[in-house]
């Protein structure tokens, strides 16, 4: 219950940190108020998501403090984009321990400004506390929708096709081999794969086109076994997919042919962030034209059949044994 | 990055404890979807905000789960009154600790559900991760209020009256009395002071009625002088009141009577949650009305004047020193 001394006051850090992130939203009244406003576009509904990132275990005490707040952001968006969401604004809470540098702040702050252009959206709210524990960011993010319209877990039918969206592993694998050989040398020997870990990429551009042709979508956020599991009982369906058709990155793809072990860290790890998709079998077409449209990869991995489970079938047809449970931060 | 033993998984804790609350809100697809939606009523906007209870810093690992709960709501709630809105859900990020119990998660999952039907609200979504540190709630309040007509802190003319609802500093004197006497001795000789620190009545009927009434409003957590000198700052006035005007409880009355110490933390102290409200004269006889209709007190202190800064005037006209800076949590 004391103030925090060699930091700025709550009132000031707001003012020169957070209050610009509002971008002149009026209905975020600059943060001087308890409550901000937002008109929903009509014929739209509200669409929310809550994260939240804890230093230790969602990210290092040694990540950069942009990356952090990029992270945290582009978690959220993800999920709105999986629902079929367009980003309109998000609310933070902070939860700081003592020895937070104002740098650091300075360097949340920055991250946040330079996403927020990004991905079109503005903060209209927050709060911080102190914390005698780690850091701890807690963001809702708030997006819109057609009524009614929102991409769901369970219209999937027997027969749909299911789609990932670019590669998977890269963020797992990345998380493995910094475990194994230190990050330092990780972030040496395999850059691409640190970049998908520390900054994932929401597929924001893709979420509102899936409205009408996808029959389900999710964010792979526990990875692609669970996440594939978790929309599969949803609609009391389950999913049958080739390990062969399971998109893989240059490096995953050597790691993996170098070390078998590394199909599990593929098939179980989270935290890639690409959208997972079914639809009718009807739809081929035009989603590969979407994909073209917007210039990302999309690739068919399976079918969904009726019982229950996920299958991984390799190139003779034999399952693939999946051992890593869904990675559960919880 | 490891499972929490002994606990039921996220998933479990969601269905079981948290799923429920949602009250069938078709929008929130009980909790197994990452985006919940909501439709906000035509001619509405959304309104937001944004709060986090800190172990330790906001309440105390011995408050029962269940008032942990509710004043974790009815903080929030509090804000969306203050702002004239009408609250509808909202979204819940909880950070816990390894040895929180089933037992505390379900008094708190109760304690929710007790104040959802009270204040006619729903869970929308909610997120669930472990900690080293303290228990860490954090809580996106969703409420509605008429386009364009929120109720904000720089809308107050010089001669606006100065209202504010029910009583002043028994919360912040309960607070005083535990550090002083001890929880136990406290709670036992000051029953009714405990009440409201533990669980404040958010005004939320009042919320609403004051738009096109009011010219700003604040409830009052961070303490009485505080807020009015937010409010005051945000219109560029300054404010005058009398310091027999301003409402005491009948404990807090004999407690400053005694000593007058206590005036200190009547001043200065927070978390009293009552709504305190500028209008213009020619509206003294509808505030009047509303009061009685509402049946709560709403006692007019004083004034607004040109300037800046806060003044408390005792009888004799003279100035009492405020020495009590606004209650930060930060």
């Amino acid at each position: 219950m004391n103030d925090v001394k060699n930091r700025p006051s709550e009132f000031d850090l707001i003012e020169r940190l957070f209050s610009p992130l509002t971008s002149s939203h009026p209905g975020a009244e600059n943060l001087k108020d308890d409550c901000s406003t937002l008109s929903i576009s009509s014929g739209f509904e509200a669409l929310y998501s809550v994260d939240t990132l804890v230093e230790g275990i969602h990210f290092f005490s040694a990540d950069p403090a942009e990356s952090v707040a990029k992270k945290m952001l582009r978690v959220s968006l993800s999920d709105i984009a999986a629902s079929g969401g367009s980003p309109r604004g998000y609310l933070i809470a902070l939860s700081l321990p003592r020895d937070v540098s104002l740098e650091w702040l300075e360097g949340f702050s920055k991250g946040l400004a330079e996403d927020q252009k990004k991905f079109n959206v503005v903060l209209l709210g927050g709060d911080t506390t102190s914390t005698s524990g780690p850091l701890t960011l807690s963001l809702t993010a708030i997006g819109e929708v057609p009524i009614g319209q929102a991409v769901r877990r369970s219209k999937i039918e027997v027969g749909d096709d299911i789609y990932v969206t670019g590669t998977i592993g890269d963020s797992a694998l990345a998380l493995r081999l910094i475990n194994e050989i230190g990050r330092k040398e990780a972030s040496r020997c395999y850059p691409k794969l640190l970049e998908r870990y520390v900054l994932p990429q929401p597929r924001v551009t893709l979420g509102p086109l899936l409205i009408g042709l996808a029959t389900s979508c999710i964010d792979i956020s526990d990875g692609l076994c669970a996440d594939l599991k978790q929309i599969c009982k949803a609609s009391n369906v389950s999913a049958e997919i080739r390990q062969a058709a399971i998109p893989l990155s240059l490096v995953a793809e050597n790691l993996v042919k170098n070390n078998e072990n590394y199909w599990q860290v593929v098939l179980g790890g989270g935290d890639d962030y690409e959208l997972l998709f079914t639809a009718n079998q009807s739809k081929r077409k035009i989603i590969e034209k979407v994909a073209k449209q917007i210039e990302i990869s999309i690739s068919r991995m399976g079918s969904i059949k009726t019982g229950e489970g996920v299958f991984v079938r390799n190139e003779s047809g034999d399952l693939v044994l999946v051992d890593v449970p869904g990675w559960k931060h919880f």
